[in-house]
């Protein structure tokens, strides 16, 4: 649907936010140029020669940033939980909420119940919602179908996304999302269950994901978990310390976990891990938000520790029903009192190494995929700064228009 | 621009939230007819007979609404400040900000330099934004030009946005906002200007405002505005209460204001006499949200006193750089534990009080204007349970497409 482009195209007049280096890598009077799918060239007007463009776009002054990349999404579900919400806001407890079929549960019988095609239907709205603020790589996982063909059902229908839209798709197969009704209490046994389902995967999930906390499971469980995804050959992620400090940061390091996501409640010596591991920093000021949390992640020491640090939607019908990354950036920099650039790397370069693809995507540097957000804007700081407002000019993927 | 429209359309096969009543009158299988700009029936299709229509809508199920209505906005002005956010991310303190020319100085300065074309150019897009939503209704108040010249320019083009979009624009003559820079620390003077202004506001003006609070005017100060605000015959709204209690609640009930706005301080006695005057308690959840503040107004007092509480986005470029009037439903009921149905009354029947219109706008009754907005959802919880996402289907004024 989308054929590959050989052209050879250059942006001129723009403003670049390379990400390169620490910072930002803004580029006065910038250029990009890209032959085909790749970045040939991106810095000033001034050192550019030698390149014969097929088409020269005038930006007109327009900021340029890398494609955002959202790294963390449960967008893939069926249904929603507006009603919840409703009882909620209406006084009902969780417990009742729960007894009325409520919470995950739900979410897990109406992705259960749904098609493939149902699933990419439903998905499709919010997928689309994102794209139009710039996004060009998205992360999807699955986790509410729970038993190996609804996950693996959802895994193909998020697979699919991607010959429906022109977007990036990687997939975390995250069956240790919750236990499933028809395992009752026997955690344990669904955990077996879930870890055998690994070497059938295929090429449908490009990492394991797994949620390590009191109401789901256990370190050692997670542990149990990671041991089978490195005998697959599977890399690991990890929902961690979100609502208490479980010691998921550090057990997320120990196995060199791509990223570890949440962490509200992640102690000093799991962060220090962390950093000696390469493991990003997911931070998903979303559910946060929405979930009226008042204990933020440790930011300053993040920062000492020099993790880095992505942000993401959380897409998920239950604890962040968001479909917008620049309201991320503006949660990201409210909430947590991450600085612009900070905001802007997390959602870039730093998004691309939570997904392990930081040698392809997430900067304006030549051999990475030209992947690019055009923006209505000069100053990167009006990118966090305004809420429900998408200053986005163009989106362009693999150097073509999208 | 807008033709009048002399068509008569009918809604069918649509579930109605008609706002009247109580909570959000709903009503199942349900149909919206109109006779040119007003609804002649909206209730079920079981009761509906006798109307021969020129052209009839099957929703398909949709919902309808009243179009939504932002009752308070700052929309006009030049400028931005992501830069002053991102240098109080940075860690610069307001004084630091304020030293450096930030601050609402700031917003003044650019306003001032605007021409009137200027400034409608700059604030279009941020209309669209709301429009794109579903507003068909805006309150626009001055308050950035703080002299007759630059205060009537902001004001006229307010009223211009009209001219050039299809929304009812509604303005508040703000010049009590700040005193200007020329009158140094004579606020008192500035005071006396600024009510020697009111009687040449002509029909710019559909109400006063003010600023109420310690670091603005005080409550003496408004009382003299708002004595000359009668003289002049213009109704008034106040901003109140939203640092301190400064028994901003009680003096806009002493007026017989439209709305008291903010109120996260305002006291009980306040809120009484509020109750007692009919004045409408506007909250602004996105200025609370992103100054960070812990303190909410008092919901539960307003409940208890069946006050009509509305909320608005505030848009503004130093507080609540926010145009989306849906993410303002979703704060006020994560961060103020609005319900659904009070938050969905907030921005139609009591918006329309607030701006003295109810007897116009805010709900699907016969005799009022046929303004809706017709959304890609069935239940009401969805429209303020979502963050980013915007269903709507179609927009309509006086009864055409919009």
């Amino acid at each position: 649907m989308f054929a590959p482009n050989a052209k050879r195209r250059l942006w001129h007049h723009a403003r670049l936010a390379t990400m390169s280096g620490d910072g930002l890598g803004l580029v006065e009077n910038g250029v990009v140029a890209c032959a085909g799918p790749r970045i040939v060239y991106a810095g000033t007007a001034q050192e550019f020669s030698g390149f014969t463009a097929d088409e020269r776009i005038d930006c007109e002054g327009r900021l340029i940033t890398p494609g955002l990349i959202d790294c963390h999404t449960h967008l893939v579900h069926a249904g929603d939980r507006a009603h919840e919400f409703a009882l909620r806001l209406g006084g009902a407890s969780y417990e009742e909420i729960a007894r009325a079929g409520g919470g995950i549960a739900a979410t897990v019988k109406a992705t259960r119940q749904a098609s493939e095609e149902e699933l990419i239907t439903q998905s499709l709205p919010r997928l689309d919602a994102l794209l139009a603020e710039g996004v060009t790589t998205i992360e999807i996982k699955s986790g509410y179908g729970l038993s190996f063909a609804h996950e693996t059902k959802q895994l193909r229908a998020a697979r699919r996304l991607a010959e429906r839209r022109d977007v990036r798709v990687m997939t975390s197969f995250l069956g240790a999302h919750s236990v499933p009704p028809e395992f009752g209490s026997d955690r344990r046994g669904y955990l077996k269950e879930v870890c055998a389902m690994l070497p059938h995967l295929g090429d449908l999930a490009d990492a394991v994901d797994g949620f390590c906390e009191s109401i789901a499971f256990t370190p050692d469980e997670i542990a149990q978990l990671f041991d089978a995804a490195a005998a697959a050959g599977l890399k690991v992620r990890l929902h961690a310390d979100q609502l208490s400090d479980s010691g998921g940061a550090g057990l997320a390091a120990r196995f060199g976990a791509l990223s570890a996501d949440h962490l509200e409640h992640a102690s000093a010596l799991g962060l220090e891990a962390m950093a000696r591991a390469g493991t990003v920093a997911v931070l998903l000021p979303g559910a946060y938000y929405f979930l009226r949390d008042t204990h933020p992640p440790p930011v300053e020491t993040m920062r000492r520790l020099k993790l880095a640090i992505a942000l993401a939607s959380d897409c998920n019908p239950g604890t962040s029903p968001l479909t917008s990354l620049l309201m991320v950036l503006n949660m990201g920099a409210t909430l947590f009192r991450l600085r612009v650039e900070e905001c802007l790397r997390a959602v870039t370069v730093h998004a691309a190494m939570a997904l392990g693809l930081e040698r392809e995507l997430g900067a304006l540097e030549p051999g990475k995929i030209c992947d690019l957000a055009i923006w209505n804007v000069t100053e990167p700081a009006e990118l966090v700064y305004r809420m429900g407002f998408n200053p986005l000019h163009q989106r362009v993927r693999n150097g073509h228009d999208s």
